[in-house]
């Protein structure tokens, strides 16, 4: 039995899905939230499917022994290769995904024809987004692009100086002219450029989609449906598998705000 | 009782250390090699010290186990954190690491009173070559520059483009005027920029210590010293514990030939 005050459970590879936490802060602003970040095992994105499906369901019996009321699979890599193994393995207990909550806010835009994926290159190269917004419909066209870079030009928070902008041209100007209406940010770590992504594609008009706050969205929603919305939470809680180097500073970047409480624990 | 037949061990967090492979297979193309890259665990270069020696630790078992005459720390973060339970586990097994090897090259340069060193951040943090270099000379100044961008750039194959060149310009400009007269390589991805670093540095003159080409010189004295040299291998055996996105293309770009054997073990 689910009751409200259990914990809303976030994971990602890394601390870049600290992004979606934040999305979902914002959104939820009641609710207790639990965030595992593999800091152990980052990066996800260039790992093989086998691989990243068994540290996906390591992380997910780790949150269901807390007692979460509701998954959100942060990781666009995990998404991608683990979705449905999460879902067997979590039971009950509700799953959402970035990928699902991306498309979902891609397709609902009047008149969508035509959409722009960015992401990792594992995200890409699993054809996630193509599959799952041609699912809802088949006549959408899909372009994608991978931008391995972004992640650490994020973390060494080099987000709109001129390397950054000269990188989002490398990766962006394919998309100048194509006739893309929205541009998924397809990975954790590329809401830190949302600022400065538009201004790369000037004057295309192109709506930027954050999958984090679109998954965020989808959890108030999904958590009204199912009468679960807790009113007397609050608390945040982070466990990461290792202490990388610079971790508060990019915590903190990626969060948007102090980081209180962070624990290490091993999944072994 | 080691033999000449055996095999020298090269290993790395990753693929990088390929670098070192390729420097060792030009010094002493008659040895068999054995190379180990951690791909499922990769990078080192943010993690604990913790964990980069237990890490570091497996695949010297891992190693001796095949049975190894010399063990070649290709690693620079594990060389900086792990080399001293290295030397201890691997018992009558040499081991050499790239930090002693690019520190002895510096110091041997005639009139050498301040080197340059760029690595990734837990190897810049570790002071790792600035304790090796001042053990050997107390007198010479060292300064030292993360470039955690270096190592995605050369993974992305942009080593001379405008990224490239902006890049090492926020990282290297801070050296201009500052006197070094050397610059040691301190992450294996590094040798990729050999040639663009000078024309980045225009005009001071400083002389670019590849530490791969170091541990291959230092490889092949010592194996001199102890009667080990081999004439009749030069096989190269590759293991990594996963099989990344772009696996081979990278492995064939750091090593500079075709990647013929490749098996990926588990270490657990």
């Amino acid at each position: 039995m689910i009751t409200k005050s259990q914990p809303i459970g976030i994971f990602d590879s890394g601390i870049g899905g600290l992004t979606v936490a934040k999305a979902v802060i914002e959104a939820l602003p009641n609710e207790d939230i639990i965030y595992f970040g593999d800091t152990a095992r980052v990066p996800y994105g260039i790992k093989s499917e086998e691989t990243v499906r068994a540290y996906a369901l390591e992380i997910t019996r780790f949150l269901l022994k807390r007692g979460v009321k509701m998954i959100l699979i942060a990781c666009n890599t995990v998404s991608a290769s683990a979705k449905k193994e999460i879902i067997e393995a979590a039971g009950e207990v509700p799953v959402l995904d970035v990928i699902t909550s991306g498309t979902q806010k891609a397709v609902s835009l009047p008149n969508h024809q035509h959409v722009g994926v960015i992401g990792t290159l594992g995200t890409v190269n699993s054809q996630a987004y193509v599959k799952a917004i041609q699912s809802h419909d088949g006549s959408i066209e899909v372009s994608q692009q991978a931008c391995p870079l972004l992640v650490p030009l994020a973390e060494e928070g080099w987000i709109d100086n001129d390397v950054a902008v000269q990188t989002l041209h490398h990766y962006l100007d394919v998309f100048k002219g194509s006739g893309i209406q929205s541009l998924i940010l397809g990975c954790t770590h590329y809401p830190l450029f949302k600022e400065v992504i538009p201004k790369v594609m000037n004057g295309e008009g192109v709506e930027i989609i954050d999958s984090a706050e679109s998954i965020a969205a989808s959890a108030k929603t999904k958590l009204q449906e199912l009468n679960l919305l807790n009113k007397d939470g609050g608390d945040f809680h982070c466990f990461v598998s290792d202490r990388p180097q610079r971790f508060h500073e990019l915590a903190e970047r990626f969060l948007g705000r102090d980081l209180k409480s962070v624990d290490v624990v091993s999944l072994d």
